[in-house]
């Protein structure tokens, strides 16, 4: 007998050989439905593979992370197995799982799949998983391996197969397709219920573009019809909130050729975006006690070699500029700025915590294939801050940066969030992670507990901390379900002493700060093409660059305008008239194509009676009021997100 | 018989060979006294050289700018004779008018000069002042300058001699020291009452490092010693203001090695300035109908190629970086990203006026040696921005510009302020100016207007527009009377064109906009760099990064403090508690270190009164005050600049 412990802590006991699959059939028979495969001793297997010793595992669902690549990965080789049936001589590279969905790179030998090509492919897979069809694991010796891909004249398996050695070489066979895997895999083929290949691309063997040009063939699966008909919608939707055309539409940014690409110029409506986050970050940080700093965006290639971004972060950053014989580059984060900022005057215990804040625009070098609109960009103004406080002050600090976090969301109406919680791995200590066993183990302890006291829906991930102190990352979701990770939390106890940054404690002795770096905000960037596809470009009152439009029904009433407009404008409202000799009714259609929150239409009635007849964007006449009440309830509206 | 006519339009009759000096004393024997040289159809002449023709003509006294450049370059020649008295032998180059005073640079043949010795030629120097001596103007043949200073062994006037040519050399005598000169130079040594020299530096000749090092003596002069001691004043005086020392006391910037010289970083004092000037601008542009944008702080080579900054402009700018086979260059100007904005989506004369404004950072080369403080730096943060406008708004746009300026100086309580328009010259149009006669007259005439409508005080210079349009300097001066150039205007016709920007008129036709360059609030360095010397580090408090300190007599008082620290906070009240245990005394020479406008000193009798004893920077105990009236009246006066 084998014990068997779940993630609760409870221990079960069964024969030696038992599967992750009977130990969850011995729980339920819905649980047993329900996974597709485990995590044993940390590492993924398939559900069917024999445990022969005490172990603890965690059953996976399709909805857990592990499970999920595990059903895309299978959903590959099914894919995979219907292409052979089509095309027999194919050559298979690889077909891993990825953010949503999967792909396969195959060697076709010259023939070009057409759209109907992937719906003939598609429906043949919703044959073989029909068939439900088991996916067997068998191990090989290389030699054997090596023969069965030699005779088969396949040249990819066998570059693979270089790279690997007997013990660790494994295939699967699901139906009539074989292939060289090292797993895991869902239990058959008849779990997946719902398929859709979704796109074809070209891509070099190995992404190198002297290589042969293989097939890519995109698709998505899910263990519900009902999941793929949502995944769809909300790509739909998605396509319809796409950032980069509401950006255009609304005229929020734009792109020049003589500026370059991934440089976003933002327009007068996205600058004003802009101050309007600015000012929310202001207002917040100043409660919170933050000082504000201001460098510049340059610094000499000595400061990036002190905070060792140079040489193994070169090429994320642009290239140097070489300036009276030192070289100089733009700065791809502010952090060594900060630092260099709190070195610059003595400091003491009484000037801690010490929180220093900058909107800092930064710059990052991105292949010109993997810019995309405000997502991946080059130029980043962040939402930046360095906190440098005391150890015994660490807690309380970051405490109040996740209730930051959490006084956003509020205001962005973000619903769902999770903190990804990433950690050191001890075996690593010296290589990836700074050598301080006990320092880590301490300030994890410390990130968990606030994690735990803040309330905040978070998930420890092992082995993905920064070099210097652990991290999180923050993943939210848009009004269509998208996700976004829009900022990272960094704990730091490394900077320091590379900088030699201290301050005289009680005792009178130098210590050094533990540093934490944050970006509730992110970079404007990123969190405005989020906002714009979180919102459809409709954005509440008060962030709306344009917050209110008056349109009189004929010049008649354009004094009367003016007159509702030098209102608006004396109580800070952001309001246009629109003085064009046009039909009310184009006014309207053109105002609502600007996704301006409230409308103002105003004729004889409206004149005589000082009012104005309002309508607000998604919900249409809200009937005729005094001009006076109307700017009462707007700023009570505008003041509300505070 | 001639004419001469006055700059008010009179015209005298004179005998043909009458000096200006005449003139002067036709009209009034103080006038005689006062004048030192006169313009004579534009160009400044001896007051004794005799006029043989009709002319123009402007008598200079010592204020007047041609009027002050004779003066010291007359006393240069003064300094070169007691320096030939003293070091016979010694062999003279160049010996110009600056700013304050004048140089010499001389060949001493190895003779190093002490303070002691420039003390013994000032007293030679008042000595042969003292003996009145005429400088007398002699016209020589090429040959027979060549052979004197060949027969003297004089290389450097030999040098000078080989640009000249028949006709155009000129000597001057003046007691027994003659120089190659081509003058003007005062009547005679009487006038220069008051004598300075100030100081020694090494000079390299023709300020290539190859050559000879030369002595270069400072000096200045002044026709009453009244003069001399207010300007020794004022200099004494700006020690004790200089930006840099007070910038550095006062935690308002830093430099840093690793960062790079010329690129300051704000610390949270300076940062806070930085703020309260943006918020100034923010708002009083935002009243004048301005939008903010954004840019990058680079842009690609064929940016500037088109701006027509490169390759003319490139030793100003940063070196470039290359990236993907392109040249990205800092930018040194946000005028081409502007017009990119004003690009981005089509414009019609209903978007007119646009007025773009951005405080963006531009980063400029300048030779190390030529750094100073925040007053040459290399990264500028402008209060940029760009109006693009038709021919008839232009006026109406330009005159609003002009009372932003005049609104600022009263804020700042600037009570000196010249504009300084410069305007082209019609013989070197297509060369030095764009090929456009008309349009430069109609403009000039249009700034003209504007500047006598507004009433500024303005002086016209020919020759000194830009390219592309007239500009205006705004020059002001300091407390100490100091002068600063602290921003242009510029009225740009050409940038236009070669970004291809045009609106569709009234007519539906294309038309260019007229476009004004504008920056009231200079560069933050170079206006805070003012700002510190203006106010002495004492700003008022509306601008003040700490407004009010509270001082506890001792920590029994500390709570109330925190109580009244809350108030004040609650109010937007920048405010500071001071909680160390030292006594009332060192924490007030503390404070006053920190020149913070307000301490509010409590102990038993404010505690119990909840009242706070005020004390007001610069002017002492103001009584004790209840804590909510001491807030009302700061309040007030915080808003009272608005």
């Amino acid at each position: 007998m084998i014990k068997i412990t779940l993630p609760d802590g409870s221990v079960r006991e069964y024969e030696a050989g038992v599967t992750a699959h009977q130990v969850a059939a011995s729980i339920s028979s819905g649980l047993a439905k329900a996974v597709v495969s485990a995590e044993v001793n940390g590492e993924v297997w398939d559900l069917m593979r024999p445990i022969q010793n005490d172990s603890s595992i965690k059953l996976l669902k399709f909805d857990d992370e592990g499970g999920k690549s595990t059903f895309w990965h299978s959903s590959a080789h099914l894919m995979a197995e219907a292409v052979e049936f089509y095309y027999p001589g194919a050559k298979f590279w690889v077909g891993p799982a990825v953010e949503h969905g999967f792909y396969y790179d195959i060697d076709l030998g010259g023939t070009k799949l057409s759209a109907e090509d992937l719906e003939k492919l598609e429906q043949k897979m919703k044959e073989l998983a029909a068939q439900d069809n088991k996916f067997v694991r068998t191990e090989k010796p290389k030699a054997e391996a090596v023969s069965y891909f030699t005779e088969k004249g396949d040249e990819y398996k066998l570059d693979l197969l270089q790279g690997l050695n007997d013990g660790e070489i494994t295939f699967y066979t699901q139906g009539k397709f074989t292939d060289l895997c090292r797993g895991p895999h869902i239990p058959s083929t008849g779990l997946i219920k719902a398929i859709k290949l979704t796109s074809l691309a070209g891509a070099y063997w190995k992404g190198d573009e002297r290589n042969k040009q293989l097939t890519r063939i995109y698709g998505i699966t899910f263990p519900k019809q009902q999941q793929l008909d949502d995944h769809l919608k909300m790509l739909e939707e998605a396509k319809l909130r796409d950032h980069r055309q509401l950006g255009k539409d609304l005229e929020i940014f734009a792109f020049d050729d003589d500026v370059g690409p991934g440089l976003p110029l933002w327009l007068p409506k996205g600058a004003a975006l802009i101050e309007k986050l600015e000012e929310l970050a202001k207002k917040n940080e100043k409660q919170q006690g933050y000082v504000r700093v201001k460098s510049p965006h340059i610094a000499k290639e000595s400061m990036y070699i002190r905070s060792g971004h140079l040489p193994y972060y070169a090429d994320s950053m642009f290239p140097p500029m070489e300036l009276d014989g030192t070289k100089y580059y733009l700065k791809a984060m502010n952090c060594p700025h900060h630092h260099k900022i709190f070195a610059a005057t003595p400091k003491s215990y009484r000037d801690l915590p010490l929180r220093l804040a900058e909107y800092g625009t930064c710059y990052r070098y991105e292949q010109s294939g993997e810019l995309f609109g405000l997502m991946r960009v080059r130029s980043l103004q962040m939402n930046d801050a360095h906190i440098y406080c005391t150890k015994s002050q660490f807690e309380e600090e970051f405490m109040k940066v996740n209730e930051l976090y959490v006084k956003y969301f509020k205001i962005f109406g973000i619903e769902k969030y999770v903190m990804r919680f990433s950690k050191h791995e001890p075996s690593k200590l010296g290589q990836k992670y700074i050598d301080n066993a006990q320092l880590w183990l301490e300030t994890e302890e410390m990130v968990r507990n606030v994690l735990i006291k803040s309330g905040l829906p978070f998930k420890e991930v092992a082995d993905e901390a920064a070099f210097y102190g652990p991290k999180i990352d923050i993943q939210i979701w848009s009004a269509i379900g998208r996700e976004f990770t829009i900022a990272t939390n960094q704990v730091d106890f490394a900077q320091a002493e590379r900088f030699d940054l201290s301050f005289t404690n009680e005792n009178n002795e130098k210590e050094r700060p533990i540093i934490i770096h944050r970006a509730p905000l992110s970079t404007h960037e990123r969190f405005i093409g989020f906002l714009l596809e979180h919102y459809a470009g409709k954005f509440p009152v008060w962030l709306a660059p344009e917050q209110v439009a008056i349109l009189p029904i004929s010049e008649k009433f354009t004094d009367f305008g003016k007159k509702v407009l030098a209102q608006l404008k004396d109580a800070g409202v952001e309001a246009t008239l629109d003085e064009r000799p046009e039909k009310i009714g184009r006014k309207i259609r053109d105002t609502e194509l600007r996704k301006v929150p409230y409308m103002l239409v105003i004729g004889e009635k409206e004149m005589n009676e000082n009012a104005v007849a309002v309508r607000r964007q998604g919900q249409g006449d809200q009937g005729v009021k005094p001009v006076n009440d109307f700017i009462e309830q707007l700023l009570s509206e505008i003041a509300e997100y505070r």
